[in-house]
């Protein structure tokens, strides 16, 4: 049930983040709606197609279309009042990457894949989404170019192998690497924490 | 027999819809039949890609290939009689989606998936070929701008789950539902019907 | 072990390929390695996925990631002097088409497709990963505009299916087109060749 309640709050989230680059590009009401799916789903669709896990996962429950419908209606007719729940969409996002990239390694070792592939899926399931979201709308993915996010996952994801090495329950270090990520994102946009510079020599 | 010649027709409609595109972007012969092909078997891909039907439908024969190397060809060589047939074109594609999205729907139906998801398929086979054109081609999908396409086939496929309940033959429901995606599409266009704008009253 | 060493290479000829492409694009650190990634492995990815051949081939074994990583780190490290091995990566990335041809070419055969959708595979191995690449750098991909890349796949797919009904071992078939795809790019390179325009008339 807890599962559940952050699953269905992470997919509230990154459908309304979709909504808002959606409506940044004037696109219209069915766009709106496609842009916030791909953005909800794309992640682990793209590893469920990755393993071979068909049919994708929204596809076996009507929940996940019926929410994000909801989603882009109350977040269209509210658009204006979006600004004022920023933090509280930042918070559901930043919650929502931590589960979606434990759901994907849960996923992969479900598959038995090799410890490094599971965090690639976790990773994917968790950034993907926004990726697709991007193409679509004609830009650059964001996360290639500025944010601390993937390396968030990554670096929760390999928590993750470490922790279960631990004489635990693999349920706390399920939970504790959740909290990393989440911890790791929170960080980062609080101190304005990016990837070193690559390009920083060159520019003298 | 009449379903396959609705088929091909529609398979040659949509490829020279992505010639039209290709060419605008004065992509190479290589890139206009890429295009072309991709236009026509992109919808009928991702939701094979999705249902986990593989190989995916086009793979499984080769008159596809060859329909469309060939509709690449006449096009390319034709190209300054085709705006003579924008009429038919038109006409083509438009019996095209709404054949393609009963067939979208029969193929989830046949996965069993359920009918929500079966709506989405059928959609997804005949719209998302035009989408991953304009993606290639570096544009934002029309679809998602103006045009009421994608709604068409949503309640053509909509009504033929109702249609179903009837106590008539199925094959009749399913000619229905395509007339109707059909019939909405060419009122749509006709009377310059587009999706509510949702930005109105941002721009007072 | 011969051909080990020749996927290898072709791997880092792709990934750097990315890397570069990537870097004009300012991406950070992750940003360039994910596009690395897509060029080396991407063709091969959409090759599994349309013929349901899951988990991909990079999932299965770590040893793509961990090359890609050490081209990665290398080429941004030395990127001043990636200009000096120009020619050396050119071969590698000739060298790797041809193999890449070839290998998408036998997993089509080994799921039983028919000739023409073999080479269609092998095409798509060799040159998509290069098209995805570019997509997700926001620009039409190169090879729908203007080298002779694909093209060379194509054909020397297409003599491979000759190659194979003359009274030799498979493998000199094998190694005779790779040869091919490898001549016909050098020879393109080499003199400027180019697919012949479809529109010179229209400019008049």
């Amino acid at each position: 049930m807890f599962y559940f309640t952050i699953d269905i709050l992470g997919t509230i989230a990154f459908a309304i983040s979709g909504v808002l680059v959606a409506m940044e590009k004037k696109l219209d009401i069915f766009g709106v709606f496609i842009i916030a799916f791909v953005t909800a789903v794309g992640g682990g669709t793209l590893r469920d197609l990755l393993i071979g896990n068909t049919p994708v996962v929204w596809m076996r429950d009507n929940i996940y279309v019926f929410v994000i419908i909801g989603t882009v209606v109350l977040a269209v007719l509210f658009r204006n009042q979006l600004k004022y729940l920023r933090t509280s969409l930042f918070l559901f996002d930043t919650i929502g990457i931590g589960l979606y990239t434990l759901v994907g390694i849960e996923k992969g070792l479900a598959a038995e894949m090799l410890p490094l592939m599971c965090i690639a899926l976790g990773t994917i399931t968790a950034s993907f989404g926004g990726v697709i979201r991007d193409i679509l709308c004609n830009e650059i993915p964001v996360i290639f170019r500025k944010e601390i996010y993937a390396t968030a996952c990554i670096l929760g994801g390999t928590s993750y192998f470490f922790l279960r090495k631990l004489p635990f329950d693999d349920q706390y270090a399920y939970a504790v690497a959740i909290l990393i990520v989440i911890g790791i994102r929170l960080l980062a946009v609080r101190f304005k924490i990016a990837l070193p510079s690559v390009y920083s020599k060159d520019r003298n």
